[in-house]
């Protein structure tokens, strides 16, 4: 806990309550802050007797030598949080691993294999806008050169590949499995969800996470005077990129999932002047990979048609028709459904019953993740699995996001004892 | 014409064709290139033997004498312009008066009382967003000391009075219609509509505007993650914002009137994260006062039922209901229908038959304007007219906005004559 509190002084974000730690974080991926953590980390990891390497994603791999060569298994999540972000969401997952080193440092024990923690640049998507970017890489599902020039969605100029170079951690390692391979990743998390909450469990053993698919769509219209272009003469960006926003809701509310639009901007933005660009970003997510492909078709096809203004279940009820926009449409990243690894979720689930005893059973519950992880890419390389603990009514992305010091706790336990059990296996 | 293109190298805007010409304009009202354009007027109108005065708004008031003291006769409009508007919106209409001020002082005339141009601060209401803002104040509609301290749509520090100031346009004139009497306003203005285009006709005497309401609307919900919140557990500022944006239109469709939203913003700002926070604007336009009441009357409440995820006129079918927003409104400018002076009229129709002779007739019309001017707060203290001609296929507040030297000439000549005839009532 302590280190969750000190190394929130790098990225500080909105208050939101009256205690001195009731302060959320905004420390974007690759900025000033950003930086900072990861000197803290590079320094805490060596004390530890950790060796550390950077790749060209910037993914820190802090890894302690055990009695024998081979491969390491290690604790990986995310120092990088969103602009209104928590203390917990990634942090907690990396800060657990340091505090595990830290534990087995000084209790002098030597692992049968090495053991470490693992750092991933830019899970969050938040600054540039690809979730789980830097493990994407690293399991070889996108490409590093390609990755390299994702813009700053607020900064054409300032890509992956030179904000890596600017704070020091474009490193020389190729960012591939292949380079860095590793024998297994535990990756320790808040839920996001309300489920423990709920069902008064404080550990989730999780199975896999639902597939997402991020795309920015783009509507052209025409710049026009709001007062003296009537309804008929108008390509309204915006109104057309409202009904796209609604259609894709009422979709995914077909296929039991979920579409979400958390970016938009529009030009050339005036009170008197009707948009003649919109750009939005949409997020779908599904349980089942083939729902999102489906989605997507309906979606695609009813966004060209909302764009011509023509009628697409009702939503131009009581509209006038105007002249119709183009639209355009990029993904941004894509992710398939994750199924973790059998032998990784035991693992999880006997390190609780070394914490709990008898009452583990009762304690814990397998379920799956609605949010995207790390773990997402390297269950497609080595064994993975994850480790949830509750955090408060669900809430994250959110400066009120809050983990209590007892489940942080319980989950760090937890997740060491995971990779002692796997270390042995 | 010379002028006009002289003058467009003080904000520069968007190319949209191959002329050397062919480029927009970006100058922001009381930005660094509305500066130049003011230096550069009040050095032309002091050499026509203009004295100019400068009022708490920035209104510059260039008079020049006539035979007898009394009240000026004058034509005003603005310099400023939208950030991605054209050369003629309100450009034209200012230095067609400077142009007719030349003519008068060049031919030795002398008027009966004294003629003068008039800028008025701040008309698109781009900047700081309440349009015909300053010659709102001079007419008593709006209160001087509110006024200054409007901020800037991307800068809360940046208000009317600090950036007044700051480019040294901070009169000390009591900005009101007392402090600075006219006799009569006469304003030039392209027409922003196809209505002259389409019936080739050169002239048009308008008699009235139609009436405009603006509003910040803010939609306040919660942020939550994408991936791990379900539609049921959300509080989607934006989704809600959408609904509102499409009901806006409905409601604006029965009233034969017009809904826009021009600007909207949204917070944090992440492809996953729900918006926890949406502002956008509302402009309402209706050739009938009672319709603005009206239409805001119904909209107060159907915003609160859709912030409420209630259902209003089936926006909501096939939306998973979730947790609701809260919406909270705030009028930035309201006014009223205009109706012009019916000799002012009658003196613009003179002219055009001074100008054309017997055609006249079929070259000139009477009609409304869709889009607000600074003659709607003149009209409500002297007598006020405007004279509109042709802009190509209606397009304004766009860089392609394009008004033929011919038609531009026209109406300067008309504008001239209509105010040498007023002057000699
Ligand atoms: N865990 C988490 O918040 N990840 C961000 C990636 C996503 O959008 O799911
Ligand atoms: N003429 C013009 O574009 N005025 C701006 C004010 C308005 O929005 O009507």
């Amino acid at each position: 806990m302590e280190d969750i509190h000190y190394t929130a002084q790098w990225g500080e974000g909105e208050r939101w309550g009256d205690s001195p730690t009731d302060i959320g974080m905004a420390r974007l991926a690759l900025s000033d802050s950003d930086k900072l953590v990861r000197d803290w980390f590079m320094e805490k990891v060596k004390s530890y007797g950790c060796n550390s390497h950077v790749d060209e994603m910037g993914n820190i791999f802090a890894i302690r030598p055990g009695k024998k060569e081979g491969l390491p298994t290690v604790m990986g999540s995310h120092l990088d949080t969103q602009p209104a972000g928590g203390r917990y969401d990634g942090i907690l997952g990396v800060l657990a691993g340091v505090a595990a080193l830290r534990a087995v440092h000084e209790a002098g024990i030597e692992t049968e294999y090495p053991i470490g923690v693992v750092n991933w640049t830019n899970e969050e998507g938040a600054r540039f806008p690809q979730c789980m970017m830097a493990s994407g890489v690293w399991a070889g599902a996108t490409d590093v050169a390609q990755v390299h020039q994702i813009a700053d969605i607020d900064d054409p100029n300032a890509v992956v590949k030179s904000e890596l170079a600017r704070i020091g951690y474009l490193g020389s390692t190729p960012a591939h499995w292949t380079a860095t391979p590793l024998a297994a990743h535990f990756e320790l998390h808040i839920e996001q969800g309300p489920i423990l909450e709920t069902s008064s469990q404080c550990i989730g053993a999780v199975e896999g996470v639902q597939a997402s698919k991020w795309f920015t769509i783009t509507v052209t219209g025409r710049d026009s005077h709001t007062g003296a272009t009537n309804f008929e003469n108008r390509s309204d960006a915006l109104l057309t990129s409202a009904k796209m926003i609604l259609r894709s809701h009422q979709v995914a509310t077909q296929f039991s999932s979920l579409a979400s639009t958390g970016l938009l901007s529009l030009k050339p933005g005036s009170t008197n002047t009707v948009p003649g660009v919109v750009n939005f970003s949409l997020d779908l997510r599904s349980s089942e990979d083939r729902n999102i492909d489906e989605m997507e078709k309906i979606l695609r096809e009813d966004f060209e048609k909302i764009a011509r203004d023509e009628d697409v279940a009702s939503i131009n009820a009581g509209c006038t028709r105007g002249r119709g926009c183009t639209v355009s449409w990029k993904v941004d990243s894509d992710a398939k459904v994750a199924n973790f690894d059998k032998e990784c979720i035991e693992c999880i689930e006997k390190g609780s019953e070394a914490l709990f005893g008898q009452k583990a059973a009762s304690l814990t519950r397998r379920m799956y993740s609605g949010a995207g992880h790390d773990s997402v890419h390297t269950s497609t390389r080595v064994p993975t699995a994850m480790i949830f603990v509750p955090c408060k009514e669900g809430l994250t992305h959110n400066p009120a996001e809050y983990c209590s010091p007892e489940d942080c706790g319980n989950g760090a336990q937890v997740l060491l004892n995971a990779v002692m059990r796997y270390d042995m296996l």
